[in-house]
């Protein structure tokens, strides 16, 4: 952790990559911002390591808010074997938090992120102060268990075209969704140095079956959800369908909703300059 | 055509992107050499277009010889619908090759186009001069029926790693596979203007079923192939199994065979300086 002693990083891109040890797994994360306040910790989506956060977004919030990104148990540069279910993975991130001698933290999330942290809030509520639920849906969500299918289908596609993957899995195909998709994926590559350790081909699947489990388990009642939600998404998410943030929005009860309209799953990126600045506001309240 | 009026072409980057039609299909192609002497028509690999030739070794061979690249039906910005046989897409490569209005060329074959061209010059034997068969193997030949499995897994291996799968498909993951893996694919964006579609999943999909079919059928008799006949790869072949190459040189009586050791799919690429001239001198004698 940092201490009121170390320079403050406000550049994700720059932000070293740290490590911390606690049931037998060694966790790296990365962290920025003020060392002040209840931190704000990053759960991650499918595929995806510490080198998969915008820049714009993270940098924003860690304008004023302590930020800690990390990867879970078996993804990236963390050690361990991922397990085959939301739930074990929010008990590996809970862990994590613990082992940083967290006793409250904000959490934001994005798709198999969000899920982890549904499954984490409705454990630990009392570590839970804020929650945003970005690109998300519910345990029971329909079509959550086709991801799947849409996510090996749009990686064919993206490697016969030399594309990024997600520009077809985040990202409308049209003139705007394009630029979008270019703009995202470049930002990404803003960390040039010291970059994560890919996913390996057994976690993404074993992700993808935690994933399926999640879309065909018995929905939660979120109804026990009291912590104030930010839920965000575009208006037409071939991943995680649109219409379980509303359905999600329905049923936390101090939540609030933004749909982004012509985007997908990736909405809170292609709209960054929009949704950075909301998110902000909604953890600083 | 190309006609002794037009300047000669020299770079396959700056080789502009003809069409001609022919049996109900527009086939694009791109020429470029001296436009003399007996064509090199170039046979390109499963998933590929115009633009996955090394430009190193088009570029050599076109120094003394008139080299035709094309998409044949149904692939990158070539019309029509892909057959599912290797045997059908050799009836369409001939019927490109006669619509240039030539009646005897060389070919340049690599992986499925060294498929094609085995096929090819069984059924047209006059149509063919010489043959250079790279990275190819023969029908029935052994593991050839494994190719999707191979090719599914590297391209879910590149897209985690953000890579270019033929960086997992056509060389070895050590040290020097790797560092000829990336120059071969930085070389192939050396053409940075009038790019050529890339391969629809469809087509691809097509080009992985007809291969399995290769794989599964009746061994030919290559004693028919009379040809002077150039047969190379790498010596560690994960798609097509480097003894096909030496199957191949036993059973074609005019054949030579060139193994490159440390080197996988790719051996000619990551070996173009010995390979390029080789090539080039087998084609002027």
């Amino acid at each position: 952790m940092t201490t009121g002693n170390d320079p403050v990083v406000t550049s994700y891109a720059k932000a070293p990559t740290r490590t911390i040890t606690a049931g037998g797994v060694t966790y790296a994360y990365r962290e920025l911002g003020p060392p002040t306040g209840v931190p704000v910790v990053f759960f991650v989506h499918l595929a995806a390591t510490l080198d998969n956060w915008d820049p714009r977004i993270i940098d924003h919030i860690a304008k004023n808010h302590h930020v800690i990104a990390f990867d879970n148990r078996g993804v990236g540069a963390s050690t361990g074997t991922l397990p085959d279910s939301v739930e074990a993975m929010a008990d590996d991130a809970v862990t994590f938090i613990e082992a940083l001698g967290l006793d409250k933290v904000d959490i934001f999330s994005f798709s198999l992120g969000g899920m982890i942290a549904q499954a984490l809030v409705l454990e630990h509520p009392e570590l839970v102060r804020r929650l945003i639920l970005t690109g998300t849906g519910p345990a029971g969500g329909k079509n959550i268990d086709k991801v799947a299918r849409t996510t090996y289908y749009d990686m064919l596609r993206a490697a016969l075209a030399r594309s990024d993957p997600k520009e077809f899995l985040f990202f409308n195909r049209n003139v705007t969704g394009k630029r979008a998709a270019r703009a995202f994926v470049q930002r990404l590559d803003e960390r040039t140095t010291d970059r994560d350790a890919p996913i390996k081909v057994k976690a993404f699947r074993t992700q993808l079956k935690a994933i399926k489990k999640w879309g065909r388990s018995t929905p939660a009642d979120l109804s026990k959800i009291t912590q104030p939600t930010l839920i965000a998404n575009g208006d037409n998410d071939r991943m995680v369908p649109s219409i379980l943030s509303e359905d999600l929005h329905r049923r936390i009860d101090k939540s609030e909703l933004v749909i982004y309209p012509d985007s997908g799953h990736g909405g809170i990126f292609q709209y960054h300059e929009e949704f950075a600045p909301t998110a902000a506001e909604f953890l600083d309240r």
